[in-house]
C-alpha cells in the first residue's frame, strides 16, 4: 500500500472525525428543550435527527464488516418511518448514550484497520461484482456517511437560539 | 502513483459530482419565490446559500491553483456578509448563471488533473509548511467543500413544498 493511499485514508478519516466533533458539540450544546424542537415549521425534530444518525452510524458496523448491530431496534423508529410516527420513543438521555456508543465502537475498530482494509468490499456487496466494481468498498461508505452527516448538520445547527 | 490511490481520488470525486447534481436538481426544482423563501424562519434565504454556494466554489479555482477567480465581487455580499445586508444583490437568474459557469469550470479542470496531481498542495500552504503538513492538499479542500456543499443541501431541502 502507498504513501499516498495512506494520506488520502486518513483526510478521510479526519473529514470524518470533524464532523463527528461537530455533532457531539452541537448535541452537548442544544438543550432538551432544543431539541424537541423541529428544525423548521412541520420538519423533522432535532431528537429525530440524534436517533437516526444512530441507527444509520450503527448499521456501518455490520456494513464494513467491524461488528455486530448495537441498537437494530432504532431502525423502525428512526429509519423506516418518519417522525412522529410513534407516541414512544426513547428518551433523549438514551439516544445520546446509544449515538455515543456507535460512534465510539465505530472509532475504536477504525484504529484497527490498515489503508488497504478501507479499499476491501463492504458487506452488501459479493465478491463477484465487487471485482466489476471497486469503488463498493468500505472508504466509499464512510464517504458517503461523513457527507449524510454534514447534510444533517445543516439542519441540527437552525435549532441554536431556539427557546 | 498507486492504482489504490487512483481508486480513491475517484471515490473522493464521485462524491463531489454527486453533490453537485443533488445542488443542480435541487436549484432547478425549487421556483423562485421559494428560493426567496428562509430555510427556517429568521435563518438565511435560498438565494443567499446559492450565492454563498457560488462564491466559496469559485475560491476553489486560485486555491487549488486552476484558474483565476470569476466572480469575485460575490464574496463582500456572499461570504464576509450575512444574509440582508445589502439592499441590492444579484438576481436568481443571474446567480444560477455563475453558479452553473463556476462548476462547470471546475468540473473541466478537474477532468485534466492526475491522482498525484491532488496530492500537491494547495495555495494557502507554503511548499516549507507542506513539507511537514502533507495533508493540506488539494484532495483535502475537494473533500471539505464537499461536506460543505451538503451540509447546506440539507437546508436547502427544506425549501421544498414553501409556497
Amino acid at each position: 500500500m502507498s504513501h499516498e493511499q495512506q494520506i488520502s485514508t486518513g483526510l478521510i478519516l479526519d473529514a470524518w472525525n470533524l464532523q463527528i466533533k461537530r455533532a457531539n458539540n452541537l448535541f452537548n450544546y442544544l438543550s432538551a428543550e432544543q431539541l424537541q424542537s423541529e428544525i423548521a415549521p412541520d420538519r423533522n425534530r432535532g431528537v429525530y435527527l440524534l436517533g437516526h444518525l444512530t441507527a444509520v452510524h450503527d448499521t456501518m458496523l455490520p456494513l464494513l464488516n467491524l461488528n455486530e448491530r448495537l441498537y437494530p431496534l432504532l431502525d423502525n423508529i428512526f429509519i423506516e418511518n418518519p417522525d412522529k410516527s410513534f407516541a414512544m420513543m426513547p428518551s433523549t438521555h438514551d439516544l445520546k448514550f446509544y449515538w455515543n456508543q456507535v460512534n465510539e465502537t465505530l472509532a475504536a475498530k477504525f484504529t484497527r484497520l490498515e489503508p488497504s482494509d478501507w479499499l476491501k468490499k463492504h458487506n452488501e456487496v459479493n465478491a463477484e461484482d465487487f471485482k466489476k466494481e471497486p469503488h463498493r468498498n468500505r472508504l466509499n461508505v464512510l464517504i458517503n456517511r461523513t457527507n449524510h452527516l454534514s447534510y444533517h448538520l445543516g439542519q441540527l445547527t437552525l435549532l441554536k437560539n431556539k427557546s
